[in-house]
């Protein structure tokens, strides 16, 4: 038996190969999916079925393009409209030399999510592995708001009976590999672990030890932000879609030619950390560092037009580009040849935000009317924040423009600098003229002493 | 939590690197231990603690070589004459970041085997993996006659104690990382799956379901092969040694210099495949193939003399190297540069042997005097041989030359046809002139539907 | 200025990625064609052009294959009926940053073939570097053979006057980049050097210092094989063909699934070596020998037929692949997953050919009435034989099947065994059931004192 | 024959393997010099001798190093009291397969460099290729100022003899294959083509068309900044040093580590670029940018304390440290993990540097007695730079100090902003409190149309 967790970083997705003999399959592959078929190759195995845990929202499916590359069988949960694949029913099975792999319907994230259960035939008849996609995570399970609050308590209910009558009755010795890890945003608290059991989470997991009512009350109350960009997975998801053949190869660009882009109305992601954004960066550009990616870009960049990258490192843009794939951006044209040094050299204009540290904040803030901003998730916003501030989340702040003024300074923080980066750089384009980003954040401020208020 | 198993191919060794934070630990290291630094390297990390669960017999520990790339500390179980490291106590306990490693004393294979039992104490104080070593694997249990027959009941007594005690109670859900899978010469009958839990073995491990007394009975009736090598590792492993920095590089040779390097005393490996060694071979050299290195060079190779090689194909010289080095051949001098075509294109000498297929011997046997001898492990010939074979294990064929007869034609012949050249080489050299290799071997021999004898 | 050259092993071809700041060209790619966008990936360059020296014989061009991933333009030299890029014209010249590169028209080797001149425009005007495609090679010139028999004499004297008038006057310090090295079937006596310039030529290579008259009448003399394939090469050189999309993968097949596909139709090809080979292989295999296949694989494969591969070490499947779609064979169905052994380990029939060395040939010459077959190319042939055998080069071997008697024993014998092997195997698939293949070949023999005719 | 250039970026340092059958040679390898090692190894070829063109200065030799690893013989030019190798005579020549090498002395660079010149026995007696050390470069030739003034003009008079009685003698067609390429502080103007011939050095090098008593003058005139670690590298050279067995692995140090390091006398040393050093740092750290390492580290970090990296991203880690060793610097400590991301996410103090673009420069500079300090090589200025700027090169600032006013703001500009950024962390830790950097530097200004002076 062969098995291997492929984890996509920033997404903090996993998906696995497993194989007995010369079969193998793939649970919830991803779009850059070259990396199944090589491990495949090495191994002398070929992959003949796909299984999805779920439709996903939070990631463009690479069952697709996986195909293209292997002709595998693509299998998903009943009920959706798919315009691909096949779908499944509960208690379905397939071999793949001694193992048997059987469908699980466990509905709750959605309606139509599946697990996937393990058997090592020659060892015995009890699970061995379940793929527990985004059903039930180390520490923590799935999300139920996301089909809408009209279907809430209802998934919410479902996905406690999945638990406790699918999965927990699976046995505390069957081993569980879930669709996401620590970081992902679909959950709130997972662990930073990718290994458990059923017989950890029994009695580690804090939502599984509640009762039905009680976790239910809890999904209900749980506030996590939904990027706008779910909905377009959601749909890419079902679609048919031209597989990825290969990673798109942005062109580098010499700034003559990627301000020529820019013209043309191609969108520039800088994926610098805030200093080196801060100190110079091309006008309307937006400010999201390498790892945010997976995270932030789904909530800022748009699906219709090209995209043109400035990175730290050249040898950067490869990890940029399967980020953005991973996401359903494959239109990444191009990125400055030479950086932002290259552009400046050229003595092409560039503009520049503010940085403070947290001293030169609280300075301000004794002394003037500083508008201190605060874009991060509403979750960290609750754990710790400064008193005084005001939260606006950075993917909605479209929306709440009229409540931060223009006349005053702004100050945009949030734990590091990362997200206050992002936010100041989208401030910059919205007019805002007097905006600097606070280098330290919370964290800094915190340290310093400085009062703050925590959960 | 990082976590990654290490497999050595052939040993079917496992060895564990885990981190949390900038800290990390290795579990039971192998010789050529690059491939850990390396890894704690990508991840940020500092290997600083190595920890071994017994001084092990098939491998040559590589705890030594990987302090010397470290610095890291060397921690073994109690009661041995160990040159290195220090020694460990029932109980102690190390913290790295959010993880606590806690030694579990669970004598049996030998008097000082440990075992290491993971918490997540972010998570809870249950257990979340045990590295077992050599006293749980996956479906199979260590073995206890290695120190010797008057300990063997007193080990086995106490590998009962240790499995039900130590290991059992620490809850179905905690999974195992035991330090062999399929495979090796450590256990009779590993699962060819890596992964498992207490609750799994507890339900599918059939000696785990034994009590007590038949558990004992069982494991005193065990016939294993114990090569001559395990002495040496033995005695390696707990002795000081000039650690390996690097792989070493065997030169490449043109024929009139390793014909020179053999008359100087060195020791011809021929790694190829059985028809390839057949064909035409060096005079007086060894025929192991090359993923029977780890299993069979042990028996039949010598520590005090140089090595020479011969391979099918000059790019698989580092992994014949590194699996030489693993178990203590490290002066591996050369390699014959361009082969054996090169040997003879150059008008060499060179000697072969014969092959015949299953219906040649068939029809040799009813003919004639042919002297049939398998070669395979015990356990092999018990479960399926040639009505009319001898068996005389390949590794202990010395000491039985002169069962098998010089002035009848030999028909070397094991399941499939390496371990058949290896004895036939073997034989070649002890002056036999009339051996043959059976090609297919007894497989072939019973897909043929010739007679066979069956457990 | 980025000058690298990336060499086909066995085709011995030379093809160049050349690139000045973002931009770059490629000179003769190959169908595996991924490498180039590599390096200019890695060098931040866009290779935006495509120069072909001419249309090529043996092997596939890559060019279509490299505008797929580049969306370069192809440019070819005047007067053949190209389907695809554009045509050059003498004297055309095109700017890469600070380089310069000139189409020269140097017929010859075909009518159409072009040399490329680069020069440095900031160190001078004199030319830097020559691409000379098959027209000057180092230490040969090209063919003039290959168009036909009422091209040559025209052909050879155009292959003079481009190389006195055109490529001699670039200057002594200009250096030359040609389209092969040694090894290659596109010359006689190419040198063992990748490296030379035109002064090293003018003065070192036999061919540049004849007379016109004495060159020519050399041309018209010289006898090279001309593989079946090369007509296969000029057709879908021409043509527009469906690029690969990434390197085919051929599937792992176990015994049951690959003898299934030898029943559909499928021909098997076995790189392994002579002795593997002629131990066991399935029956009506050919034989090419891994390092062979660019040479021989277009003397003896079918295009309309998949093929299914027999190799000795499955690491080396990729390069198998690599070798056959750079001369056109895409259609690699799968290969023998564990190789020969699980073949006979799972009791499938097999064959073997009798070996022998040559001092049981030179018995079994004195002996009896045995047939010496040798079927290497001519000129190794004249170079160094054995005296009585028969000389039939294997690619002709189906014309001339009657000259080899099928009553008697036949002894096929190259230089090595490699050639003796492959022509062995093609007597057995035609029947002829007495056929032994002399390892070691005329260089053993001749190590050996036995006579020979030598040039 | 195989010849492969290896270039050591930065350093623009060219060394070469040769080789020919199963030998091959080295010519002056650097530190890190397990790249040779390992291509031997993938051609089948023992590395059994180096041949150091000459002591050098710009890198530390890594002959000793590459000894340990191959246990080759080392070759120097004569007359140095050298503690490793032998010295070898004018004249002398070395057999590696069917190549021979000459050892053709050519002092002028020093007094004991040496020339190599290849020849290719197969193909004739002219010379194919000649390593030619610092003696001639592509479009330049070797400095003549390092062993002092009183042997300046010896030196340049001898070089003009090597060059034009030792080596143009060696025929138009001969390649030249030298030390260096274009970047490298060997040579003021080398070409960025590293590919040349003596007969395109004859009619392109300017230096190579001057009369000898003009080619003095102009080398005596030559203005070349000498970096202080270059009499540590010659001493370095010529002694017996302990070899790098492997590179070193500087350990991830948190930010608490990373600060108590510095408390124990470690040097930081900042790798990024001039904006994100500009937004934070830490007191008292070097600011040099990554690819800035070969030609400025070496004038600002000491040898005799350890070394600290703060990095821009983790992954450059290895890439500075080979950058390091190769000029020496072997004892690098650690790097800081997580960045000064993580340093100031803990409130850890850093320190800021002002930034201004050239647009503020011109409105500060008519407002106010502002500073502006240029730190550039001597011939950069020379060829251009600002109406009313100071120039003071980097690396003699500490003896120049006196001229830079503390009561004064100074602006730091250099041609983009890399060395002004090393100029102002230089004044800042030297107690200058209001220093910036001008981003964009001399090239942007220019751009912008405000007044220069131009060569």
């Amino acid at each position: 038996m062969f098995l291997e967790r492929i984890v996509s970083e920033g997404l903090a997705h996993f998906s696995y190969l497993v194989g007995s003999g010369a079969k193998a399959f793939v649970v919830d592959p991803r779009r850059d999916c070259q990396v199944y078929a090589d491990l495949a190759k090495r191994e002398g195995m070929r992959i003949t079925h796909i299984f999805e845990t779920h439709r996903n929202e939070d990631y463009a499916i690479g069952s697709q393009d996986l195909v293209q590359l292997t002709g595998a069988k693509v299998l998903h949960g009943p009920g959706l409209d798919w315009e691909y694949g096949e779908e499944l029913a509960d208690g379905q099975r397939y071999r793949f030399g001694g193992l048997e792999l059987e469908a699980v319907h466990t509905p709750g994230h959605t309606y139509e999510s599946m697990s996937y259960v393990l058997r090592d035939t020659s060892a015995g008849s009890e699970p061995v592995l379940a793929f527990t996609g985004d059903t039930l995570f180390v520490g923590d399970v799935g999300r139920t708001d996301l089909p809408g609050p009209e279907h809430r308590r209802k998934l919410s209910e479902l996905l406690y009976d999945s638990l406790h009558k699918r999965l927990l009755t699976l046995g505390d010795g069957c081993i569980i590999a879930p669709a996401h890890g620590a970081g992902s945003v679909c959950g709130g608290d997972i662990a930073d672990r990718a290994t458990s059991t059923i017989g950890l989470e029994r009695t580690q997991n804090p939502l599984i030890r509640l009762s039905k009512e009680d976790f239910v009350e809890r999904k209900m109350r749980e506030i996590l932000e939904r990027p706008p960009y779910f909905s377009q997975m959601e749909i890419m998801n079902q679609r048919r879609h031209l597989p990825l053949s290969g990673l798109p190869v942005p062109q580098p660009l010499v700034p003559g030619e990627f301000a020529e882009a820019i013209g043309s109305g191609a969108v520039v992601v800088d994926t610098r950390l805030p200093h080196s954004y801060a100190g110079a960066h091309t006008k309307g550009s937006s400010s999201i560092w390498i790892d945010g990616l997976p995270a932030y870009a789904g909530w800022l960049l748009p699906y219709d037009r090209p995209l043109l990258l400035v990175v730290e490192d050249e040898q950067q843009v490869e990890r940029v580009v399967r980020m953005l794939v991973r996401i359903g951006y494959d239109n990444v044209q191009g990125y400055l040849r030479g950086g932002m040094v290259q552009w400046y050299r050229e003595g092409l204009p560039y503009e520049s935000t503010k940085t403070m540290d947290v001293h030169e904040l609280k300075a301000l803030m004794s002394r003037e009317e500083v508008f201190v901003l605060d874009p991060r998730p509403h979750h960290e916003w609750a754990e710790l924040h400064l008193e005084g501030a005001k939260h606006i989340f950075v993917g909605d702040m479209e929306k709440h423009l009229e409540e931060i003024p223009k006349d005053r300074p702004v100050a945009s923080m949030c734990s590091v600098g990362f997200r206050g980066s992002m936010a100041a750089a989208l401030l910059r384009e919205r007019g805002y003229d007097n905006v600097a980003v606070v280098i330290g954040g919370v964290n800094a401020w915190k340290a310093a002493g400085y009062p703050v208020i925590e959960q």
